[in-house]
Order: structure tokens, then sequence, then C-alpha cells
């Protein structure tokens, strides 16, 4: 039976997986007198005098929304809010098991980015922060980009988390390559919510002033080929990309831009990367094949082309990169050091402390495992004790 | 240490009282796939084929929105969202001890009808059922109305469970005292969501055509007097109060309307019915003074006066009325038998289901307790076997 056919199974014998339990036992009316009316009230007028007391009173202070309109759904697409739900639910059983985070799924009827918007405005007081999942580019960027002063923090998962599951694990591998991060050439296949914001977080585009290393060159390639300054058909974001990436400006597909190449990161499609593109790489490639379930190349084929570094999206090869690294502890620490927004130099120190946790890498193991329990300790710690590094949380870095 | 104190105390050291709880272990990669990706993917294409079957396959069948605006919290008025979250999280914690429902407590930032429409039609897709809770009058009646063809019940609770929480042991008490219900003579003091919807069912005002027995006569009394047609500050749903009640036009005081009145329904404030006007009601007065934390008359004081049958909203005294004896079982039974809106026969239904579980009632025990097991199965059960009398679902019944 494959994992398709037991997780149907799953799913109908319990509903679904996520449910709410109760902190307190209510035996009698006293119990209840204590827990709901009248004593209730109490709590109720504290926090209306002193809103910041939702935090410690209630659940707010330790619950996340899982937010998603089902428009970019795995690789299933615009799915709809329904058929969303049993990835979100199961996202919300990861922050539980791995963060001792509570999470709760919030689907909604809605792709128009205005009321997606003013949704997650109105639904913000019940939560500690916003975890946008699944929502299609270019209308994650505009979600995510307006409601930064919303508060609390919100971050687009499949952007974020995504793009710091790989700088770490990618900062160990090219340590292990004995290769030089500032000379790096690095092609990103897929210029969707992943690949974009891996390619900014590479480039230091958005830092301002801030210290960041930035790799010598980035090149995004979508399914029309390599994104150049002055390609016709760009707006937007990939006008954007264009910008930042290519400092040559070459053209052409995915072949071409892989022409003397460091690393390979693919968000895009199974079985694009062939083994003689490879042959055209830099001594010792780094491949980060990350299409699911299919890699951009699988990793027999990958090493039978000489290469000795690779990671995939997939849980049955070494070196799965996933962003399950990332957000339980991401979250676990915004939430601890009640963070009102996440900054690009959080993201960088998290992606460092990711990038370091096994001490000893190995070709077959730069990527730490989401069982080991060092990854949401170290992931925390980096969001938490970020303040006190003494850098300013107030500046806009947007 | 009172109630408050301890409330206080027990939040602060659990940071509320809901939680999120996993429904699998999840304890390697294997685990993982089935629940999360690669597996749920298949679950997720079977809602898009099926999207009924999300009811099935995820949490969605089994859980159940509280939405507040904070507007009309408790006896604090409008306290906002936050403020809110403890009395929500409440709501849901007695959804799961009593019917073993899974309930999640949302509170919005916004007050205006028409945002709180849309934010539930978006929010839709995630529940199998909308529980209003604390919104203030008249908007509730307009949000909830607005949302009947929403394809999932929407219900304020503050209406609907507190009238059938009235209405069920009400009848119990009138069969008590001797008293014949169609000669029934009733003064609701309160005119807010809840009187307004007591003096509806008592009155069969919504009921069209369907078998309904009205009372002879309701007198509902505001603030400012009885309520009576042509009085000139009359708007909206007060206007249409006095339409459909008080058939003699009688003007005056709570003391003016209580003359020969059988029973007096109190949902307005603490001790405002006086032992001398209980003199000039009816013999056997039946008195529900079910203001919070003070009662319109305390039960010492009205037995005095010679009130052998009176209950009110307070735990420490016999006969306690309290919303919880319905929601909990009611939407148990809405989720069981899977409908789609509420009709004022179910809810005539589930008022005499719960009038009747205690078999040899007296003065000091018309209301059943809510902790007695027999409640959430009769009001469930009233509503789950309800369609099975072959009445027709899908008439507009408002």
């Amino acid at each position: 039976m494959d994992y398709g056919e037991q997780a149907l199974k799953l799913h109908k014998r319990l509903q679904g997986k996520l449910e709410t339990a109760s902190k307190v036992k209510i035996k009698n009316r006293q119990d209840l007198s204590v827990v709901y009316t009248p004593g209730v009230a109490a709590v109720s007028s504290f926090i209306a005098q002193n809103p910041e007391a939702a935090f410690d009173l209630t659940l707010k202070g330790r619950t996340v929304a899982v937010i998603s309109d089902g428009s970019a759904v795995l690789g299933l697409g615009n799915i709809g809010p329904e058929a969303a739900l049993p990835v979100m639910e199961g996202k919300c059983l990861l922050f539980k098991i791995f963060a001792n985070l509570d999470a709760f799924p919030i689907v909604i009827n809605t792709q128009d980015t205005k009321e997606i918007i003013s949704f997650i405005r109105q639904i913000a007081p019940t939560f500690a922060a916003i975890n946008l999942e699944d929502i299609s580019a270019p209308r994650c960027f505009e979600i995510e980009n307006s409601l930064q002063n919303l508060g609390i923090p919100v971050m687009h998962d499949d952007q974020h988390a995504t793009a710091m599951a790989i700088l770490g694990p990618l900062q160990a591998a090219v340590k292990l390559a004995k290769k030089n991060w500032f000379n790096l050439k690095v092609v990103i296949s897929g210029a969707g919510a992943a690949g974009t914001t891996v390619a900014k977080m590479l480039s230091c585009h958005g830092f301002g002033n801030l210290y960041c290393s930035a790799v010598s060159d980035v090149i995004v390639i979508d399914r029309k080929g390599i994104i150049y300054k002055g390609r016709s058909d760009l707006e937007g974001y990939k006008k954007e990309l264009a910008y930042f990436t290519n400092k040559d400006a070459i053209r052409g597909d995915l072949e071409k831009a892989l022409f003397g190449a460091d690393v390979f990161i693919g968000l895009s499609t199974g079985g694009i990367l062939k083994a003689h593109y490879i042959k055209k790489m830099a001594a010792d490639p780094i491949i980060f094949a990350l299409a699911n379930p299919i890699p951009e190349i699988i990793p027999d084929e990958a090493r039978k082309a000489g290469v000795k570094f690779i990671a995939t999206g997939r849980s049955d090869f070494p070196n799965q990169v996933n962003n399950a690294l990332i957000f339980p502890g991401f979250f676990k620490g915004l939430l601890q050091a009640r963070l009102k927004k996440i900054t690009p130099e959080i993201k960088m120190k998290v992606s460092q402390a990711l990038g370091q946790i096994i001490e000893n890498p190995t070709p077959e193991n730069f990527v730490p495992s989401i069982f080991d329990a060092r990854v949401v300790k170290a992931v925390s710690s980096a969001v938490r004790d970020y303040p006190k590094a003494g850098l300013n949380f107030d500046r806009d870095l947007h």
C-alpha cells in the first residue's frame, strides 16, 4: 500500500488528524465557574484594560494561524480551500510535534489579494503569528508585504522557510566542497515563491546597509528560459529578479545557464536536470534537486555523472531538505521573543544556525534530519537570541 | 479567593486553556510521509474531486468556529476581540468536554456588519458550523440572517441557545404549576438578542404555516418601558417586536407589565424585580431571573414573596439556566445530521426534549444540570432525528 492509500485510510478513520484539547478538567460547577462564567469575566476585564495581556492569558500567545487560499498546493496547483485543508492540518501537527506550538489551519474562500489582506487583518487578534501557506505567486508577495505592519509576524512559509532550509545546508555543502562562497555561481531553476526568495537571499537583495555575504552570481530560469534584464515578457517580481541577478545578462536554456556553475538549486520540475548538463558545471558541483515527488535529477543518476553533494526533498534519499527544518523552530523563536516582524537578518542567522548543526558533515550527511532535536533548538535560539545582539527591530527592512 | 482571582491565576499559569493536539503519532519519516507529504497529496486530490469529502477526511466535519467581534461580552459590553478571547476559548472547552466536538475561537478586528458577513463567508470552508457569540443587537440579527445560505449552519448562540435553554425548563415549570400554556401571559425584561428570540418563539413568530403553540400574550420591556405598537422611538427589530407582542398595546413600566402575568423572564439587569411587583402577578408565578452575576431577584427574596418556581443563571442556586444546556448537544446533532440550516421547528423540538429530561420535576429541580449526561444526548437526538420525521429542510423558514 503506497503512502497515498495509507493517507486516505488514515484520514478517513480519524476524520482528519488535528483536534482541540482542554488544558483543564471541568468536573463540577466550581470548575466551570473558574474556567467559564462568572470567573472568566475577570480575565476578560483585565485584557480589556491591558490588551497585550491576551498573549499571556489566552491561547493567542502560543498559537499560529496556518492560512491558505488553496491556490498553489504541493504539486497539485489551484485545488481550492477544502482540498488544501489536509495539508494545512498536517502542517499544524508538525508545529505541535516538533515545537510544541499550537497551530490551527484556516482555509479561505477567496483568492482576491485585497480580500485576503483584509481577512488576515480581521483575524489577527486571535493569533500570535500568521503562517501563509500555498498561496500562488505573485499574490503571495503582495499579501505578505502588505501585512508587515500588522503587529504580529506574518511569514509566507513557501518563500522563507524553504529559502532558509536551502541556504543553511548549502553553506555546509560549500564548506565541504572547499568552495569559496563569494565566488559561487548559482543557478536556480524555478522562479516561483521559493526560487525568488532564495535568489534574493543569495544576492543580499533587500538587506539595505546590513551586513550580508552575497555570492558572485545567481541565475534564475523559468519555463521560458534564463531571466535577464530586457527579456520582453517579464513583469512585476520577475522584472525585479532580472535587475539583481544574472550580472552578465546571459540568455538561453538551463544547459547554457549551468556552464561553469557551482550550484544548481531546483524548485521546478522532475527530471529536467540531465546528466550531460552536469558535465558543463564547475568541478565538485552541488545539486539541490528539490522538486517533489520526482527530483530534477535522481541522486543515483547524479552520482554517476560525478556529483558528490546532492540533496533532495525526498525522505528516502540522504540529505532531505524540507521547510519543516525551519518553520516549527522559527515560529517558536518568534513567539518566545514576541517579535513583530521578520527581517532579512533573522533569516540569515537562522540559515547559518541550521547549516552548523552537523559538526562533521559528509557528502551523505550535510542536511540535518527534521527528527534531530537540535534543529528546533538551534533555529528557535537563532530567532530568539537575535534581538539581544542589540540590533534595531523597528527598522523597516523591506 | 473568588472565582475571578482563581480564573486569572489559572489563565496565567496555563496561558489560556484550549490547545491543539495530534490524533496521530509521528515517530519517523514513514509516519510523516503518510500524515504529510507525499501521502497527503492523495487526500487533497480526492477532496479536489469530491468537495463534500472534506467533511469525512479532515477536521472540518467535526469542528465548530466560535466567532465573536467582542461587542457584547458577558455583562462587560463592548470590550473588543482580544478581551473576548477567554470567553470564546472557554466555550470551545465546553464543546469538547460536554459533546466531544472540536471548536476553535476566532475573535475578529471589525464590528462592521458587512465585513463580518464577508469574513464568515471566507472562513466557512474550514468548519462544519459557525457559532456566532457575543455580537451586539441589532447587528447579530442581520449577520445571522444574511448567512443562512452559507451551506453550513450558522447560529447566534446568545439568541437561540439561550431561548431554547429557557423554553424547555419553562414548559416543565408550567406543567408543574398546573398552568395552561395557551393561556400564559409572559413578561420578558430585556429586548436584546436573547429576549427578542424568546419572544419570537413564545409567539410562534417566524413559523409560517408550521405547527407551533403560542402562549396567550408576551410583553417585552426594555430600558424605556413596555414595547407597544406606536412607541415613537422604536426602530428595526424592536418595531417588529411591537408588531407581534403585547396584543392589548399596554404601556408603562415593569410593575404595570407584570399585572396578572404568569411568567417573568429576566434577561436584563440585577435587582430590578421587586418583591411587591410579584404580588401583582397571577397565582403561582414562574420566575426566570437570568441576569448574571446578580439576578433580577435573589431566589430567597422571591420565595419570601411566595414564589415557588424560580430559575436563575447562577450555579449556586437550584435550577440554573445556561446556554451550555443547549449548544454542545445542538451542534453535535447538527454535525451528525449534516444539516445546512437551523429552522424554528428544530429549536422547538430541542426545547421540548430539554424540558422532558427530568422525569419527576419539583420546584427545586425543574432545570436539568449541564453535568447530566442525558442533556447532550436528548438535545443532539432531537436535532439529529428531526429530518427523519420527513419534514422539508430546504424550505427557507426565515
